[in-house]
């Protein structure tokens, strides 16, 4: 699918000489290209008249006036073009405020009315290249778009088209007729891997302790829940595995059969090489007896198939209201106050942990994270030569697109303070 | 694709014993089904507990109660689940208001918020059965839907579940590769038909006349593009074909090679068992020398493959004032206005017209078109045996699913009406 807005979100980037927009067809109706009357844009207040622009359609490059003598290049309802803008430089990294005026002839409307003006405004980013981290999605940042405005080839093309190469899915969630996806699914997922130059980084999967009314889950039949995903998330390619363990109380303290379960899978991740990572979240801080019991997992088994996932959500400063879906009565769940955990808990666990999801909920139009302190996070993993993946979690509001955006607003900010750090 | 909306247009319907509604799931992720918890149900103020409902999960029936027993039962994000609410003889045909809680068990959260709630309303519109007249739509209605979150498919199973038969569309709009699709999109094509029940009705096609700045298209120039369209149309198995030529004054007066142009592929039309129907558009009547010259050349050629098509714009009792796209720099254009065409025009021209467009741009929550007089316009099709499509055509704001939920209204009214007549 393509975006809504006339102007994408794939394809805003700077080129040799300038910078580069794709837009979809504002019209009703695909036309010849030598309908196309030209473009005015402008970004940030600075204007390019509509005969500057140069066009590529149909994977064809022409000025205005070769537009307009064309005779066999069209623009089709689902096909986007490209226009780019002479600009010595580029834009600067960030947020920009975009503005097109797209001119068509259409030549069933009345002379004095043909050339048509179709005007479309965005905010869109400029991603710079990736540096020293390995940048990643989940695609919970989608939820809400996701098999309603995006495939999962689309989310494979919008990670990759910012330059991250890391996509982490929810198992039960992403896969289609999950438990037993089509052996042509699972093609599917690994050419989709292959042509977007995508790594499957962490695999979301769940241990519904509670799954029935009458009894809990028995450590074996939690094993089993386990040992499934762990052999589609291998499948699949992944090297992780997160499983959400129900829980017993406000601490989020795990169901306690999982210290059982994963002991009887332990041998089994190391036969597919996963690491196994329960997640530390918001309202669990690290220094706290859930993450110590996983620590203590650790040292006692002697085991490199366990580790920490560690949620970013723990290091918020500010709070955040916007509310989460399904949790009504209070005007704001405990995971969303600020845990305010410090950057010294961070580096003491780093070498016991596999990955990082950098939880977030709003970033400025400046770059500016409303919650989470990310110049003290990304300096804290220089210092301490984090080398695994950080994997970006929207969990702000889910407005159509707003997850796409915000994804890239997150890609932006991290990776001009690594080059900065 | 999926309704952004958890409560979804396609399956809102009554069925023996009561109505359904198909939801899709409100959740970031998938669950066994033994985690559900139940639904109220609230429509127009009437309310059904949260234990009452049916659901239908991966094609299978449960109770509550059996749900929360369920083993292998799931509903996945990409997939949607049926809720069926007793309510002896259903409910009325027409707009209704329909309110939804969810209840979730997440053993992720506390106990004390793992069951969770997730609110959703929408109106949706229950059709009634097809009745006398061949209904369709056109895929114009969904500009703006079409390619950002729905497929040709997606149009094809909206068309079918509200009850219509007829799928018109747009040459240069939605056929991937136009002029030339891949064998593959043709075989796919006639696959959709055939798998939702619809009959192809009307081709759009254009005559870009002036396709370049220099000349005007020539007769013979003019009469290829119609050939290629034409053979187009007849191997997607369309019987009509609306060519727009370009147009040289603000009454919609063809560009002169029309009469030369239609002239040279009479033999192809018949040959393709093609009606060839120049459209009847507002701001130019019935009774205008544009109409008159189409009936004259109908009359002079003696043909059966030209014939009129109808927009019912051209009945319109009041302004439009929502604008349109690509026009700017008046309140309202010409063909926005109102040009109350007399019913007796209509009846007049009925026998030489081929297809009716029923245009239309807004019809209210009880089911009154703000500017289309509908009931004379039945009363006169009823009156005059007509026998020919209904394709609906909406025009109106293009906001998100706008066209989905507009196309039932018209469809509910129209039946309405029929049944009333």
């Amino acid at each position: 699918m393509l975006d809504r807005d006339i102007i994408q979100n794939r394809g805003f980037r700077n080129v040799n000489g300038g910078f580069e927009l794709r837009l979809r067809n504002p019209n009703y109706r695909g036309i010849a290209a030598s309908l196309l009357d030209g473009i005015d844009v402008v970004v940030d207040g600075e204007k390019w008249e509509y005969d500057v622009p140069r066009w590529t359609v149909q994977g064809r490059t022409f000025s205005l006036a070769e537009l307009r003598e064309s005779t066999d290049a069209r623009w089709q309802l689902d096909e986007t073009v490209t226009v780019f803008v002479p600009k010595p430089g580029g834009l600067a990294p960030g947020v920009h405020d975009v503005d097109v005026a797209i001119y068509l002839r259409r030549p069933y409307f009345p002379p004095f009315v043909s050339r048509s003006v179709f005007r479309a405004s965005a905010q869109r980013v400029i991603v710079p290249d990736t540096g020293a981290f390995h940048y990643g999605v989940s695609l919970y940042s989608y939820s809400g778009d996701m098999y309603t405005s995006m495939s999962l080839e689309d989310a494979c093309a919008e990670i990759s088209d910012m330059g991250a190469t890391g996509i982490e899915i929810l198992g039960e969630g992403n896969i289609p007729s999950y438990p037993a996806p089509a052996p042509q699914w699972i093609d599917h997922w690994h050419d989709l891997l292959n042509r977007y130059g995508l790594t499957a980084t962490n695999y979301g999967s769940w241990v519904d302790t509670a799954m029935w009314l009458e009894r809990d889950l028995t450590a074996l039949e939690a094993a089993d829940q386990l040992k499934l995903d762990m052999r589609l998330a291998a499948r699949l390619g992944f090297s992780s595995i997160r499983p959400k363990f129900g829980v017993v109380d406000g601490d989020l303290t795990p169901h306690p059969v999982w210290r059982e379960a994963v002991s009887r899978v332990l041998d089994l991740a190391q036969e597919l090489d996963l690491v196994i990572c329960p997640e530390i979240h918001s309202p669990t801080p690290i220094n706290h007896p859930v993450t110590q019991g996983y620590l203590d997992f650790i040292e006692s088994t002697g085991t490199r198939h366990f580790k920490l996932l560690i949620d970013t959500g723990i290091f918020q400063t500010a709070p955040v209201d916007d509310g989460h879906e399904g949790i009504e009565g209070k005007k704001r769940p405990a995971f969303l106050e600020p845990l305010a955990v410090p950057m010294s808990d961070l580096a003491q666990v780093l070498p016991h942990t596999h990955f990082l999801q950098t939880k977030f909920f709003e970033i400025s139009d400046s770059l500016v994270d409303l919650h989470v302190p990310w110049p003290d996070i990304v300096r804290t993993l220089r210092e301490h030569g984090w080398n695994g993946w950080l994997s970006s979690e929207y969990e702000g509001r889910r407005e159509p697109g707003r997850g796409l955006d915000q994804v890239r607003r997150q890609h932006a900010l991290l990776r001009s303070l690594e080059a900065g750090a």
